[in-house]
């Protein structure tokens, strides 16, 4: 059995180092620039893949939706079998990808997607095939859970931890995607796909990020015997489902209270189970290359529980389904919810709608105000 | 496609309801007595089932060693892939049963058999195919996790709490198959065998359980900022491998420390992983009867992970190789392990291995002593 690998980084080298177990040949590795290392089996034409009928697997760890989406089309298109950890291209393209699969009797898998070394979209889909989902989610990003963490245990402020994180290299120079929720809004987003069989814009889920978090919150939340945590949730509502992202906030002595650093914890929740979590590293060359190997051995050994995902059908994101209660702390003044109660220097709203409420955070900060939110976990 | 069920208690008419999503048919149900609600279903003839070839797959659900030992040899001599959810029996006969089934080309999956309705088996073995596992264990026990829940939270006592279970019916009238940790001895057992590819005899792993921890301990322990949970651990040493059960401390913020009431978390380390845990209902009708429903499924659509299994070479129990500290309260007057340090009413010894401690403390209950040993988690 042959596999190819699009992209070398630190994922896609993880993933060739995990492959070795399996007996599984990386015969290929297409790249940019040159990889004297990897003999000839480097280069930097896609063709040389596409054009060999030995190599049945092709595993794409670019990033980005150009030209991964492209490679993966074409790769299908030639009658290979395709796996990616690229959370943002399959969110957009995930069904026209699967669509394609279907029709030509091949596999797609993208555990490494979201969760990052976390086996949680096989399990999700699996657990899905015996009972009925009604919600999931959890803390799907490591860089925010490390900020927010140093925050509330370590007693620092955002704009240090931040500089730590990029100074280690786990955050961007431009942190946007992570600390803004747009890293985890692709992830929840195909969470959902899987979860409710259906296909959801990943556009149209609304995240609310960290960027504005202060000691003050922490101290506020410390005071409530809570915790924050950067969240992607999903759940079922009466007319479909609904997906989002915020700050939540947890009781002592829950589980995602007790989620130190760079940790992950995804759950589901489900008629039959009730919760059932996965809690682990949420990135990594070791683990993520684990998962995108695993995906690639599953096909090999005709396996793959990526093949009972359909995801047609569309999903109409129903946040104005779902009430949360919220603590707000800003420029919040004619913001328009009633309080129930202060939260010192904040303070908790009664129950509003998660559209309703990220509607009028997004318009406070769209004109410069700072505001922070974060919505009672249950 | 048609399976059969053996047993239809708890679990059993759980793995029914989960199967009704799936379209496979539970085209017989064996059982004791009469069951009219199943009509013409129903059997108390083990070869009513055997010899109807349109029965593919056989979930046995009946628990003990025999007649379900018996039943399932059975089943797969006459070709039929088999599914179990006794710890029991699987952990004893593990090796002659999968042999059998790699000599007929069948499948034999057993998920429920240690997690309850955690997927913690497949996944043990889908991460064992990319990675090595080091070690792995946890909180696989749900009656005494409530059990010392409810003492270190609620401050009641032992017995009382134990009462209580035993009239909620989750623990049974003779508690020491959980209490006394050899309920944990079966699924550590089997979760070795998987981790570690062989078969390790459940009969050689060294249980201590809770039966003699009182309020002088919590409280010892709450000034450690520690708290216990009933064990099962696993570990590669140098020479293979090593299992055995006790309670262990953990610290404050663990995850190990956030699981309350009957919540299980088991977990797997990993040279690329590091740690990956699982969290959720250890038992129930609900979540035992989906890991039983899924197995079949599995096996229906071809791609039961189990098939990888093969566990017959001999694994020796190397708890002499493992160094632990241990807390330790009672009757430990001549013990001889030095003491580190004493921690309240008790004392932490030096480093000690596994096997000596468990030799020592179970030598002193024999004779009618009391003693509470736990380990130190790292």
């Amino acid at each position: 059995m042959k596999a190819a690998l699009y992209g070398y980084g630190t994922v896609g080298r993880g993933a060739a180092e995990a492959l070795e177990k399996s007996g599984i040949e990386v015969a290929r590795v297409l790249g940019i620039g040159t990889m004297p290392e990897l003999g000839d089996r480097f280069t930097t034409d896609i063709n040389d893949v596409l054009a060999d009928d030995s190599i049945s697997i092709a595993a794409e760890c670019i990033g980005g939706y150009e030209p991964a989406h492209s490679y993966l089309k074409a790769s299908l298109e030639s009658g290979k079998s395709v796996v990616s950890s690229n959370k943002q291209m399959i969110s957009r393209y995930l069904r026209e990808l699967v669509s394609i699969a279907r029709e030509k009797g091949l596999s797609i898998a993208f555990s490494a997607a979201a969760g990052g070394g976390i086996p949680w979209l096989p399990n999700l889909i699996r657990c899905g095939e015996a009972d009925d989902i009604t919600g999931l989610g959890g803390v799907m990003n490591g860089t925010t859970n490390f900020i927010l963490d140093e925050m509330q245990s370590g007693g620092r402020d955002f704009g240090d931890v931040l500089r730590e994180a990029q100074a280690l290299g786990f955050a961007e120079a431009d942190p946007s995607a992570d600390i803004d929720g747009i890293d985890v809004r692709a992830k929840i987003a195909i969470s959902a796909d899987l979860a409710f069989d259906g296909f959801l814009d990943p556009e149209t889920v609304p995240a609310l990020g960290i960027r504005f978090i202060t000691m003050e919150d922490v101290e506020n939340f410390r005071k409530l015997g809570l915790i924050c945590r950067l969240t992607g949730r999903a759940e079922r509502t009466e007319s479909g489902a609904a997906a989002y992202v915020e700050p939540m906030l947890y009781a002592a002595g829950s589980a995602e209270w007790a989620l130190p650093g760079a940790g992950n914890l995804i759950s589901l929740e489900s008629e039959k189970y009730g919760k059932l979590s996965f809690r682990g590293p949420g990135a990594g060359r070791g683990p993520t290359g684990c998962n995108v190997a695993l995906d690639i051995i599953d096909i090999a050994q005709g396996r793959c529980i990526f093949d009972r995902v359909n995801c047609q059908k569309d999903i109409v994101n129903g946040t104005d389904e779902v009430l949360r209660r919220y603590y707000l702390r800003g420029d919040i003044d004619g913001i328009g919810f009633s309080a129930e109660r202060r939260a010192g220097s904040g303070v908790i709203t009664e129950p509003v709608s998660v559209s309703a409420l990220h509607s009028a955070a997004s318009a406070i900060i769209e004109k410069g105000g700072k505001i922070f939110a974060a919505s009672l976990a249950e």
